[in-house]
């Protein structure tokens, strides 16, 4: 797993991750909660985003969060002490190389991994092997071709399409979302159910225009600005213009739609 | 209101209309229940795909369903009299200039009216004045944009952008469901609520497979072929690509996402 993290390792790009998990919490994680005493992997867990939010609802379950990042961890690590958490311990591994034995895990959890990862389903395939026969692989990703708004703007597409693209150049994918089904049944999950957690955004909820508009999905998008202009896939001029017509959607007569994938498989019984 | 109808009026259109209600009826009604007593005007009420459900689930209330198109209007009566509705009166009218009394209604309801008008808030501004102060306005409408699926297909993209253009020609918005809250803000209603109501489909739903893949969305841009080529916007091999493209969504590994809106708003008490 030696591409580059297209989103980048700044400050700034971390309190992004911060606020997108608490925007979108209840969405993406109100039906996740796993017994006490279940064994759970969450598989990249980045700088913790989602890693308190997974342990504070399943208390009596212990979490293994592991990340390739080093510098990651340590600010996980640190959001989980000041969560006071004590059920999450936390490794550095690459997911290719996981030194865990087969199915040592009741389930494992996978959030916005999956679109970073040139062989997703390959991913799949070993994270499944670690889980015990009947556990489930939850798998959480957004998808960037999920984006509309109003007023519509062909700039604004253009920008996101930066990222798209970037994303594709680094070995990812970040129209994975709705891939989710496909990916997860080609892995050989079974029972796989795959539910969109689609976020709908106007001026009657100004909190979700600050955070999902403002903060989380425009910040993403600026926040490829140089490496875009420098791979020669835009222009400061056209991608500027992409970005202000972003911020125009967060506007009084503005709405806009995003659409996250959540996924639920379980590990054949026979196996 | 003398445009035409972008989708024609060909049989088979009627029983697209059909398939359409069906299938998506809970998506779309669960949370449309009218009090016993009230009075209810369906504006733009077709062939009467929505009419049947809508009286069905408030069997107290009492419905007058108009239509621009006596032909559409027997049709839909022939539905409600099969359905053995009697709280529904059929009427033939334009809806910019409907012959009720100011105030003479509690609910308004209109689905995928907008989509097809130049003026739609015109038509809401109208429609709101028939309201009693404090009665309800409902209305729900489709958005082409919304329209994503796995394997991406620029050809069914296009497919998709010829009705979308065809109905900007006839004076319509195919992309008006995302724009559903300002426009009832803008025409004055109050306390206005917007939820999209997101169609996903994979293989694992083969009724939705069948009924919202093939049988409703794609049969609805194929029925626009000959327009689409008539009007020089496509030509034969690349719309055909693009249908195919579209039924490929509906195999074993294909995903299909569409997104309709709903909104409710009030008019105001103190009016």
């Amino acid at each position: 797993m030696s591409e580059a993290y297209v989103h980048g390792y700044e400050p700034r790009e971390n309190e992004r991750l911060l606020d997108q998990a608490e925007t979108l919490v209840g969405l993406l994680h109100n039906d996740t909660a796993y017994a006490a005493g279940s064994v759970v992997l969450e598989a990249g867990c980045g700088v913790g985003a989602q890693t308190v939010t997974l342990a504070q609802r399943s208390p009596g379950a212990r979490f293994t969060s592991v990340d390739v990042s080093a510098e990651s961890l340590a600010e996980a690590k640190r959001k989980a002490d000041a969560a006071g958490l004590i059920n999450v311990q936390f490794q550095q591994a690459d997911i290719f190389a996981l030194p865990f034995a087969p199915e040592s895990f009741d389930h494992v959890f996978v959030c916005f991994l999956l679109e970073h990862l040139p062989r997703p389903v390959e991913a799949l395939v070993i994270l499944k092997r670690l889980l015990r026969p009947g556990g489930t692989m939850t798998v959480i990703e957004g998808d960037h071709g999920s984006t509309y708004f109003h007023p519509d703007s062909d700039a604004a597409h253009q920008a996101i399409q930066c990222l798209v693209k970037l994303q594709k150049m680094a070995g990812g994918n970040a129209l994975i979302g709705r891939q989710l089904y496909p990916l997860m049944v080609e892995a050989g999950l079974e029972r796989v159910h795959v539910s969109p957690r689609m976020m709908y955004v106007d001026s009657s909820r100004p909190d979700l225009v600050e955070g999902l508009i403002k903060k989380t999905f425009t910040a993403m998008i600026e926040g490829v600005r140089e490496s875009a202009i420098e791979a020669g896939i835009t222009d400061p001029e056209t991608f500027d213009a992409g970005v202000r017509d972003l911020y125009r959607t967060a506007e009084a007569d503005g709405v806009f739609c995003y659409t996250f994938f959540k996924g639920v498989g379980e590990k054949s019984r026979r196996s």
